[in-house]
């Protein structure tokens, strides 16, 4: 990005100048490294200005023009993105999950079995996260995946919280629609994408430019499609993700042992089959607002619940999904920059915090 | 935009953390930067990831929630986000424009007193751009917006092109939802705003999360508002403006002379009250694309029709509905960056690649 930003070419890349050739090429060559490092083709790779509007876009494709769309199939765990964009779609069929967060692929087949004698019509879309964002627990997309072409239903998979963090493999996969964000693996805000099947036209959200093979107007965010390809590229050389992947899995594994020896903390998620680099654990007696300002005097920058769910500190629908105490939960992640004097500094403060919080409520 | 990026801080502004609490406040210095250049407040100010997004959540503000929408009056110089985002939505009311491509407040008020009879129902929005993008003709805006405020219809006015150029003063203009675009205006790309009016409250076009005053969702793009906010306090420096726009007015004083001594070289658009940064001319004899490779070769970045009208070159609906010949079209615009050199440049080169094309062909 600061190469191109030094390049002084801000060109169009629609156009047929010199400058504009060259952002174009610049563009494709972003677009290739993502599709690599999701083993897709470049062409089924729809830049968007993040995660949040390839999902809307996502729902948009395929409920637009239909007046009246068939239900969509969801779980409560699903992103606020899907769950809000949906919603507004059409008729929405709820799935349960299990303790961890994890969606059953059979009631999936249940709800689409259902659909057609509640509603009287199929299903036109069956969402399905590849992990939840907020407790980490990954999801059995593959299953789901086969249990829509079985019925033939499209499937939308909301891989945010996953890519760049375990191997998302879409070549493998059978999902008509991805969505992607890539201030979440390392790259800028600003941009994301839509994956979308080969062969699959859908109606684009936003309209009146022909940018993105006419899936997608508005001049494109070339700076940010750069740092995505740039950091695409990065996870995708020899190695890396298996590097990363490991090295998040020993900090968040000791971030779990730190944080469950303190009295009365649990762990939401499941722990074992989850994201390498997100935990989510509960504190009973002590609500999470205090605990996140006692963490961020000691230098954490810690959350609770979702990242997008509200400027406000709201019950998380993903936790009462689950059955579990909202508003207590404590969600801590690491990244490639984390190191053990970070997880250090956690397993100092964290204990003294809670004990400190639940002396002065006592 | 380089000191945030050498901070280190990428944090969620919506975060309690100190990190969160340095983003949010870096968000709404960008915030109060571009209300500033605007004269609004800037709880009026929506960040979108660009103008064509911004055009297409005003529609949509103006029309969800609503099944069947009332008409939407528009002239067909509008730019093609406008145009599309319309006609996506509901039935349209095409007003004509004259040969500048100015569009008359009379045929306007006519327009809103047919659909009654027409459609059995008022309008539900009309666009008035604040001046044209291809040929740079300013609009009647504050008359239109009269107009609307009289018959109680709501008014979008798009402002991309204008914005940055001239003065744009929306504490002045009786306008619902104004349009803009940061990098119409030397910012980033990635960027734009909806501006909307006090107390209007409208359906977001992205869900899924609260930021943005719960009018936009998805994880803001603060390098990019960072840049938008720093170029609007750039150009709202006093005189500044006043001085980049008697640059600009001189630079294209001068290519209009220059390419209209050229015999049979006409001009496209208002030629005196127009955007000082921007032209529009037609070349009889001549196909727009090999007049803008041989400009290309002697170094000019020119282009023919619209920016986002399309990845190939297609005939313009602004020159169609100005009643103009739209295979034959250049846009030539100058910047803050352009010198007398440039011009200089485009001076020598433009009437040779104009001959040895017409000396090709005869």
């Amino acid at each position: 990005m600061d190469e191109w930003a030094a390049s002084g070419v801000t060109a169009d890349p629609s156009r047929v100048h010199t400058e504009g050739r060259i952002a174009r090429a610049t563009l494709e060559e972003a677009r290739d490294a993502v599709a690599a490092l999701f083993r897709v083709r470049p062409r089924q790779i729809v830049f968007t200005s993040g995660g949040t509007e390839a999902v809307n876009a996502a729902v948009w494709g395929a409920t637009a023009g239909d007046g009246d769309p068939g239900p969509i199939v969801l779980a409560a765990v699903e992103h606020s993105a899907v769950r809000d964009a949906s919603a507004r779609a059409g008729p929405c069929v709820i799935v349960p999950v299990d303790r961890t967060g994890r969606i059953e692929p059979g009631t999936v087949e249940n709800a689409l079995a259902r659909t057609q004698a509640e509603f009287g019509r199929v299903s036109v879309l069956v969402h399905c996260q590849w992990a939840n964002h907020e407790v980490g627990t990954m999801q059995p997309v593959a299953e789901v995946a086969a249990v829509c072409r079985r019925a033939g239903v499209r499937l939308h998979v909301d891989a945010a919280a996953a890519a760049g963090h375990v191997s998302v493999d879409l070549g493998e996969l059978d999902a008509d629609m991805v969505s992607v964000s890539a201030h979440k693996l390392g790259g800028p805000p600003g941009i994301g994408a839509l994956i979308v099947r080969r062969g699959l036209r859908i109606e684009p959200l936003l309209v009146g430019g022909a940018q993105e093979r006419a899936r997608r107007a508005g001049f494109e965010n070339l700076p940010a499609a750069i740092g995505f390809g740039a950091v695409a590229a990065a996870i995708d050389a020899q190695g890396v993700l298996d590097r990363e992947m490991s090295v998040a899995w020993r900090h968040t594994t000791r971030l779990l042992e730190v944080a469950t020896a303190v009295p009365e903390v649990e762990v939401f998620g499941d722990a074992d089959d989850r994201l390498p680099h997100l935990i989510c654990v509960g504190v009973r007696g002590v609500e999470a607002e205090p605990v996140l300002l006692g963490l961020d005097q000691a230098g954490i920058a810690a959350h609770s619940g979702s990242s997008c769910s509200s400027e406000v500190l709201e019950p998380s629908p993903v936790l009462e999904a689950m059955g579990v105490d909202a508003e207590r939960s404590l969600r801590l992640s690491v990244g490639w920059s984390t190191t053990d004097a970070d997880v250090d500094a956690f397993a100092g403060a964290f204990g003294p915090v809670v004990e400190d919080l639940r002396a002065l409520r006592s």
